[in-house]
């Protein structure tokens, strides 16, 4: 899944240059680092990418190893539920029994050997029932932006990691809610599935009919010329749902594997402070930095040297045709930079 | 007097671009204003300008005006007083009987008629005695950094300006002290002087034989091909000393003309809060600043726009290979930003 359009990188993440398409942590970008970490596991031609008509020249560019057909291109964005409906549709169509494994295309994940085996847990379990497999990891504090699992009994394990029925799949919680989650053991839901294409199939049919139905009705125009304009013909009618709102919270055969992936969603500029390693002064820099007492400094300015006196908690981001700086516990508010630079019609910027 | 070599507006100045050589209010230099400010007072052709080796080809190239013979060179730097000195002796050979204003080419000066009429009443005053007159501004803050001119009895008044024999020059007194001249109603000595040539060279004689001899040895050399190689031999050795400690607080028959001159030496980024306007959020800004929540902001980036969120009293300044952000409180430690640059080799940023 490489369509996503978030502004929260801005100004190094633009509208044609979204977050998976840009290096945070390290030389690759997100979405070649999410084909990457396949590598040995699933090849390239199996690798499908669904992502934006806007983005499609530069996943083209950027991941010359995938086969232009597996390259599908969504008219516009709604969301998860369609891009994974819509993933699945065409994959049962070349297999009607394959293992579908569905992952973000701008999530960093670290620890790749412990990733890889759970997804072959997860691919096994999926593969011998009709559960929807999610992986999940241990939280790191009751964050209210994520999705929490509730664990049922452990699954006898099937490898040395640990693997259990979920009793509850809970979207994104207030924060009281989330506490308790983690009080209780709960896992964080890294938006890494695993499952039977005709399963998740099924189960969009049953809860998302709105989404299956149309999808349904253009199946037969998947991978043939006339599937560009097919989707162009449905997709704007079908409605905005997260995969996690519209089936994982409703479904009731679910199963976890629990994994030390390393895994974090890069979700804001203060988040590279937990990817990347800091200076003695906490200070997370890409780029040169010339500090003069600066604490908790995060720098992206791979091009030119950045000297900092007497700053705590500021995000620098140098960029090409734009500068920004920014109170760090105002990362949240960059959106809404964005928003005023639209408002201001500066397109270029954006 | 365009020799200096400060770093306190760095990365903007730089060895070879200091102060007085960049735009920092207005689209002309702080020397190319210097000298415009002179227009029908002063034709170029009377106009010396004395600077430093590595910076000779800018001054050039800014100042096309100014015949090349009247650019007097300095091998090295030291002080106002070897500076003056030069510039008093090439002139005298001139005319004996000349009237000398000596001038810092960084300063700004915001009231240009009321410039030239202090000036003009200066010259009379000067011409007309042996007196060293200066120029004097209104004190703003009891700063420890100017030369404090305590007045005695007015002089029956020339123009609509007011002059007054002096009755003490102080140069940068300690806090204390100052408060107690600005309560007395001393001026700010604007560091501008107006003084016949042999009158100057008589008390340079006098105060500071150890500048004045050895440049009185090579006055032969002055304005013919020897001059360079003249002034490379005496230079090296002479006292680096300022005329205001050297000259000013020494001698006894000073006399100070009183203007509203908009007079700033903009000795740091924080003074252009002084001499720019500000925006409602007290934001001085050269080029597009992109405000969310950010006040007190100075800002220097001629080339880029520069989004700010949540910031306060925050100095930015971008230039082409190299960005500085510092706390404003913290300005005065640029300089050991520009040390530790040195210190690490960088001399390509300096």
């Amino acid at each position: 899944m490489a369509g996503g359009s978030g502004t929260r990188f801005w100004p190094l993440s633009r509208v044609k240059y979204p977050k998976q398409l840009i290096s945070l942590a390290g030389e690759q970008s997100l979405v070649q680092q999410t084909v990457h970490r396949l590598a040995g596991l699933i090849p390239p031609r199996r690798i499908l990418v669904v992502t934006a008509a806007s983005q499609a020249d530069a996943i083209r560019q950027q991941l010359p190893q995938i086969p232009t057909q597996n390259i599908l291109v969504e008219p516009v964005g709604r969301n998860t539920a369609p891009c994974i409906a819509l993933a699945a549709l065409y994959l049962k169509k070349l297999d009607p029994k394959a293992v579908m494994a569905v992952m973000p295309a701008d999530h960093l994940i670290q620890h790749t050997d412990e990733f890889k085996q759970a997804l072959l847990m997860a691919a096994s379990l999926a593969n011998a029932d009709d559960c929807l497999v999610t992986l999940g990891v241990e939280p790191r504090s009751p964050h209210t932006g994520y999705g929490y699992i509730l664990l049922a009994d452990e699954i006898a394990p099937l490898a040395r990691l640990k693997a259990y029925k979920v009793k509850a799949f809970t979207e994104k919680p207030e924060f009281a809610k989330a506490k308790k989650y983690v009080a209780a053991g709960a896992l964080w839901n890294s938006g890494i599935f695993v499952w039977r294409s005709e399963v998740i199939l099924a189960a969009l049919e049953r809860h998302l009919p709105d989404i299956y139905k149309p999808l349904l009705g253009i199946e037969p125009a998947l991978g043939i010329p006339q599937q560009e304009s097919s989707l162009a013909g449905v997709y704007p009618r079908l409605p905005s749902i997260s995969i996690d709102y519209g089936i994982m919270e409703k479904y009731s055969n679910t199963v976890v594997v629990k994994g030390d992936l390393g895994w974090n969603d890069v979700g804001s500029w203060t988040s590279l402070r937990e990817v990347l390693p800091a200076d003695d002064n906490g200070n997370v820099t890409l780029g040169e930095h010339l500090g003069l007492d600066s604490k908790n400094i995060i720098l992206h300015s791979p091009h030119k040297p950045v000297a900092t006196i007497g700053l705590e908690n500021i995000i620098i981001v140098e960029t090409e045709d734009v500068l920004l700086v920014c109170d760090a516990d105002r990362a949240q508010d960059i959106k809404q930079m964005v928003d005023m630079l639209k408002n201001k019609g500066l397109e270029e910027y954006l």
